[in-house]
């Protein structure tokens, strides 16, 4: 079978290409396991450098994913599954309305009707967020019957891709599935336009020897989870069978609710004597705007109820980052 | 100033164009009241005859939604309000899909941007549908902070509509606002493709003196609202202040929780020594599967703290039909 990853030459899409192909094969439109023979990550613009760790299954593909005739002619087998993780992110959103709906909204809907048009509805897991949380109606624990009350266009977006995700599959187009993640780190590499960027930067740039100036203060608090477990839930995820996901095919994913300052202290555990650069505080308050309209905390019943991982803590989190990015 | 009824030789299209001028005025973007001096009634196709109880004030233009030029040309003053009726009903959604998409979503969107390219964030009130509401994981009572999880394409493209009133509304690009309706009774003429239609049907037909057929059991429960108070709330919902609505723009209407057999009673009670055309019990699978996941009441808090306005009971609704329609 043929595997599209949707937004995959970004960290968490190759950290999926290289799982799937570790694995070697996916439940198919037959229900059966598959072994996956090509992997198409697609993406908006040329990786700086040569993927790591992929092999001679896996492509990349760079294009607009507003085009609807190219996202069409990615999906050109019935044996295929698509992990659509392609998004503007939630700074980039704030900062570009139209972009956000041409890429998200749009581009949301070229994915859902090129798996409508294969035969057998494929499985479709869907990167969604805990940003389609937030307002002041959004309760102290965020569940999986919260209602959406997003606060940025980015949380709208992913909002409206979890509808589409459940009414396609509801007429048989597809057989979706929406992951709504948290802030995943240790995210390796330079920051990007998520807002949530710092919840990397703060584990990376001091493991680097580099300075960190956090944009929020110590006590902000927010929902994590470890690349690993995000990695893994969403093989889990698309593994599950739809009985076990009855009507509602949206799921939270697990997350440890954790303050800076613990991302700190656990960073500070783990290191043990190496040199760390230096953190400072410097608010921005376009960022503390953004995160400020976020969850503190998620419930995440369906998930344990479904096995999505989640690792013990963030010390954990620290060392799989040591142990897959410094120490490799 | 200029109004735009999209839906608007509808049934609540009209009757709101004629409440609108008979009222005069309605709070512009400026802030004050401004005289109405322009209605547009614009929907999809002629009305078979001349709409009645309207004036000189008011036109009608028909078209295509999903032609963004078009919608944008009807919105073509800044001292403007817009009233967006437009949709594919809940049973004609389930028939075509693509349909439902293209009318609901994207031309939905063409409002949105129509009233954004205006200046000074003109008002928008959006008719939205309890039918963003069901399925397995909706509550009894489904109130102002209820998860939607729509379980028609209708309801889908109406949740999709409460998202981005509230982020275009969030943005400054218009003054949002989202009616979530339930079932509004009577309509008079014909039946239409709304599952819902047997609500009018089972008033309106025996007090014609034609034979009912409920494709639904009398013991089936649904919220329902009269049209003169449906018509009152949009009026209502479009002169609150900004500073009470808060940063959700969506309010449940409120609504009577009542059962097909108390439709009936209220019926004869009110009905008096009329003829009554025969009800006959005669249950419709397809019907019955969209309503029954639809839920059976509601809760209104918010509504009841704008002061939107609801009968004392079903006898009120009987009522006003006979004096608006039958005794006129």
């Amino acid at each position: 079978m043929k595997v599209v990853i949707t937004g995959g030459t970004g960290f968490i899409g190759r950290m999926l290409a290289r799982a799937i192909l570790a694995r070697g094969s996916l439940t198919g439109p037959s229900g059966a396991q598959e072994e996956v023979d090509t992997i198409t990550l697609f993406d908006a613009v040329e990786p700086p450098a040569p993927l790591e760790g992929l092999d001679g299954r896996a492509k990349v593909v760079v294009g607009d994913i507003s085009d609807k005739g190219l996202v069409a002619g990615l999906v050109d087998r019935d044996d295929v599954s698509v992990f659509h993780l392609a998004s503007v992110v939630s700074g980039g959103g704030e900062k570009d309305f139209d972009l956000a709906i041409r890429v998200n909204l749009t581009g949301g809907l070229n994915v859902l009707e090129a798996v409508r048009a294969r035969a057998g509805a494929p499985r479709l897991v869907f990167a969604s967020s805990i940003a389609v949380f937030g307002g002041s109606a959004m309760p102290a624990v965020v569940g999986d019957t919260t209602k959406q009350t997003p606060r940025t266009t980015y949380g709208v977006t992913k909002s409206i891709g979890e509808l589409l995700i459940n009414d396609y599959t509801r007429k048989g187009f597809i057989d979706g599935r929406a992951a709504r993640l948290p802030t995943i780190v240790i995210r390796p590499g330079k920051p990007n336009a998520a807002a949530s960027s710092f919840a990397s930067g703060v584990f990376r740039e001091p493991l680097n020897g580099a300075p960190c100036a956090l944009p929020v203060k110590l006590d902000t608090r927010m929902p994590v989870l470890g690349y690993r477990s995000a990695v893994a839930g969403f093989i889990a995820l698309h593994e599950a069978a739809p009985e076990a996901l009855g009507d509602d095919r949206v799921v939270n994913f697990p997350a440890h609710a954790v303050s800076v300052a613990d991302m700190i202290a656990a960073l500070r555990r783990v290191a043990g004597n190496r040199h760390l650069g230096e953190i400072t505080v410097e608010p921005d308050p376009a960022i503390e705007a953004i995160v400020a309209t976020w969850p503190v905390e998620t419930g995440f019943a369906r998930a344990g109820a479904l096995g999505l991982p989640i690792e013990d803590g963030l010390d954990d989190i620290v060392r799989a980052y040591i142990e897959d990015f410094l120490d490799a």
